[in-house]
C-alpha cells in the first residue's frame, strides 16, 4: 500500500537517498515494510542479514560496480558512511523506519553503535565476487574515470 | 553464490519447505543470506520486519490467496505453525540460518519465544488487502473447494 514510488530524501553523496518506511506499532509489536513501486527503488534478488556484530566492529567497507543496495537497521543502531569518492554522508540508522538506497559506486561502511544490532541489506543482484571493489584507491580511480566519460 | 536452486526440506503441510541458509560467522559477526536462484524460491516484491514483539504475543494468524512468503528469524526465536487446512507443522525458527517458504493457502502463526526477536518476511507480491484470509473457517472452505477442483 505505497501510493506510488517514494523517491526519498537526497543525501549529498551522488544518488544516495534516505527513505522513510512505514512503521505500524501496536500492542503486538512494530511492523515496518518496503515494497517495489513504493519505498524500494529496485527489485531485490538477494538479501543478507548481519547479526551478532561485536562492539566496535566495522562492516561493509567496500563498493559495488553494478549492484544497488537498500540498507535498514531492524534493531539497535549503526552509523552508516556513504561516500561517492567526492563527498561523504553519515546517517544514523537506529529505526526499522529508515532505509538508505546506495546505488552502484557508493563506498559504504557500517559502524556498530549498539550490541544486539540487526542489519538487513537488500541487493539488486545475486552475489558476484567480481562486483565488489575492496580497494579504496581503485574505487577512486573508477569514480574519476566514470566522471571523465560523462 | 548458490550453486543452483535449493529445494529445501519438505514439511508435512502442502508445499511448505524448510531452507538451510548460508551463515558465515567470523570476528565481525554473522552474515546470512538468501538469493533468487538459490535459497529464495520467488522474486520478492515486498519485505516486512516485525520487531518489539511483547512476551506471549502471536503474529500472523492468517493465510494468503496468492502471495508466497519466506520467513526468517534474524534474532531471538519464534515458533512457526504452518497449516494447510489438513495437517500442521511446528518449526522453531531460532537462527538466521533457517528459512521457511510458505506458498499461498498456508495458514501461518508466529508465537514469540524470546524478547528482542526480529522476524523478516519476504513476500512475492506488494501489499493487497484482499489477498489476506483472516477467517479460519473461510480458509478451510477455500482449501476444500481447491481440493475438489483438482
Amino acid at each position: 500500500m505505497s501510493g506510488g514510488p517514494d523517491r526519498g530524501d537526497r543525501l549529498q553523496a551522488r544518488g544516495v537517498t534516505l527513505r522513510h518506511l512505514p512503521l505500524n506499532t501496536d500492542a503486538r509489536g512494530a511492523l515496518s515494510f518496503g515494497e517495489v513501486g513504493g519505498q524500494l527503488p529496485f527489485l531485490p534478488r538477494r538479501y543478507f542479514a548481519i547479526t551478532g556484530i561485536p562492539a566496535g566492529a566495522v562492516r561493509g567497507d567496500h563498493a559495488h560496480r553494478e549492484c544497488h543496495q537498500f540498507l535498514v537497521c531492524l534493531r539497535g543502531a549503526c552509523l552508516l558512511h556513504v561516500d561517492d569518492g567526492t563527498v561523504r554522508d553519515e546517517v544514523l540508522l537506529d529505526s526499522p523506519g529508515l532505509g538508505v538506497h546506495a546505488p552502484p559506486l557508493t563506498w559504504c561502511t557500517l559502524h556498530l553503535q549498539m550490541p544486539g544490532t540487526v542489519m538487513l541489506v537488500l541487493a539488486s543482484d545475486p552475489y558476484q565476487a567480481n562486483d565488489y571493489i575492496h580497494d579504496y584507491d581503485e574505487f577512486l580511480r573508477m569514480v574519476q574515470s566514470m566522471g571523465q566519460n560523462r
